[in-house]
């Protein structure tokens, strides 16, 4: 943590919402070096304190649907109401390959340049199973540093969108106007988890498809089972124009309208909760298994493994040295 | 290990081919007690010197298709022969249930009585994930037993058949003869897995049915990408009966000649290699997630879950401190 004290102080700077703070804060949480962790913890320990809860809105789409246009747009709206609004992203590319896509903070000039907006891009690398923890670690920070709003938008590739709607509040699924035969491109499993699916474009010459779109996809949302942990008419579809603004307001209504309703049932705590404990668990098993990844252990396994070539030991005995040496038997 | 003083004692009497210290052994190995499992590995260790090596012959098919009447007829075909066989069996009910279905020892009543062969019947329990361990450590007391032929048989449903498969020198699909179109009812995965299809039941009234099968399969099997450790002509589809005892010794010509080849090119002997790497690993991998199941852990992170719930720490500090304490950094 280089520049700064201590993280005690780095900390509280956060929840003053001082955003030079904020941006270290997440590249600390960003680093995988041991000591950065070990302060990343700490760090995650005071904000906890804040008791600050923002509402995540998780944000999907696949490329060219209109995600950045609609964030710059909507985010615009709720900054103009006086809402702060941060935006994240997770980058299913970094999962798999280290490369970015997404985060290029210039492509929401005008929500950028907002006093009340933080944008965050995405990092450049990261390593596997390290994007989850981070992403929940960035969304914490924006929390404690007493976000309203947080958008955690992803390109609509299966893990991802996971990960996604298991930090977020609601799901929102961008999609683009369509002939009804391509309904069925989007996947079941993403139907499952969208709480509001926005058909976007709905100007100049796509507006009637764009209406057409909404209305397949209003009665495909019909025939889906009948969620618990939503009220009367959710999820539901909405046709909108990021680009020409229209339809914003109605968005936000419906985002108040489904939140109000699941905290005031217990929803939102639940799912909260929910989350939490989910991601101890994946943490967890994340952790045992990194044991795999590790050079040094890789190092041993390779060493016993011609062993176990030659017929100097049997596999499972090798494998149970490993074990006892990296393990600890509860008791 | 009751009633046997020493392990390399009954490690002597499995190698000089005692049956009841073999089902004593076999029963040990499959127990997951602690003191038995360390009991197991010492015997393990010391089968090792045994060097022996037996034919693995992986066996898999629906139920109804022949498989016990196969390996009776086949099993007394080879025993005919002077080869010592012994049967296992890895069932697949047992992975997830408990329950047994397979292994019903007076089912091979005939090849039961034949004093160079043994059938061991399937376990009636065991836990998740001990089930490959178990099905290894079986064919490798066998094998130090001095067996000729080790039969592991199993039903066909997915997990099952990777096991086998990852276990055997060569892997036999049974199948019963059928109409054209219900070629496609086996999955393309177990056609990849297969050394030898053999379609039963070539008899009576399904003779002609059994050979047009036969027929099918083998232009199926022409289409699939050349196995870089197969000879010129396999994998193969042949029609038998099991019943008359009808193709029997061409099935074990076929064995021989396929055998033959991959041990004179290196073949054998890598795949012996390949799978004893991966059961290492596996073995690890899954011994580190078996921290999740034992039943101190899981107490101790109820405890810390409802920490995390009550907002007194943050779940993944609550994920390090399980790691923390059931895992050795490597260093």
């Amino acid at each position: 943590m280089d520049g700064m004290e201590n993280i005690a102080e780095l900390a509280k700077s956060v929840m003053n919402a001082d955003r030079r703070a904020l941006s270290q804060a997440i590249t600390l949480i960003e680093s995988s070096r041991d000591d950065h962790r070990i302060q990343a913890m700490e760090l995650m320990d005071h904000l906890r304190s804040s008791d600050r809860k923002a509402i995540r809105v998780g944000l999907s789409g696949t490329p060219g649907v209109g995600k950045s246009t609609f964030i710059e747009s909507f985010g615009t709206y709720l900054t103009g109401m006086g809402l702060r609004v941060a935006v994240l992203a997770v980058d299913p590319s970094s999962i798999r390959s280290g490369g970015s896509i997404l985060g290029d903070k210039t492509r929401m000039e005008r929500l950028a340049r907002e006093p009340n907006a933080y944008i965050r891009p995405s990092p450049s690398q990261t390593h596997l199973g390290g994007v989850a923890r981070r992403s929940r670690e960035a969304v914490a920070i924006c929390e404690a540093a007493g976000f309203d709003i947080i958008f955690i938008e992803t390109v609509g590739v299966g893990q991802s969108e996971t990960i996604v709607s298991e930090i977020s509040d609601i799901f929102l699924l961008l999609i683009a106007p369509a002939g009804g035969d391509e309904l069925q491109g989007v996947k079941r499993g993403i139907m499952e988890i969208a709480d509001l699916i926005l058909v976007n474009k709905a100007d100049g010459d796509l507006k009637a498809a764009a209406s057409r779109t909404c209305s397949d996809y209003s009665s495909s949302l019909m025939l889906l089972r009948k969620r618990v942990h939503d009220p009367t008419g959710f999820p539901l579809a909405m046709a909108i124009s990021a680009l020409e603004e229209d339809g914003l307001g109605d968005v936000w209504d419906k985002i108040e309208e489904l939140l109000d309703w699941r905290k005031a049932e217990g929803w939102f705590d639940n799912n909260r909760t929910a989350q939490s404990r989910f991601w101890f668990k994946e943490e967890i098993r994340q952790g045992l298994l990194s044991m795999l990844d590790d050079e040094k252990v890789k190092e041993e396994m390779s060493a016993l493994m011609n062993m176990v070539d030659n017929g100097e030991i049997y596999s499972s005995a090798a494998a149970q040295k490993i074990l006892k040496k990296y393990t600890a038997k509860p008791r």
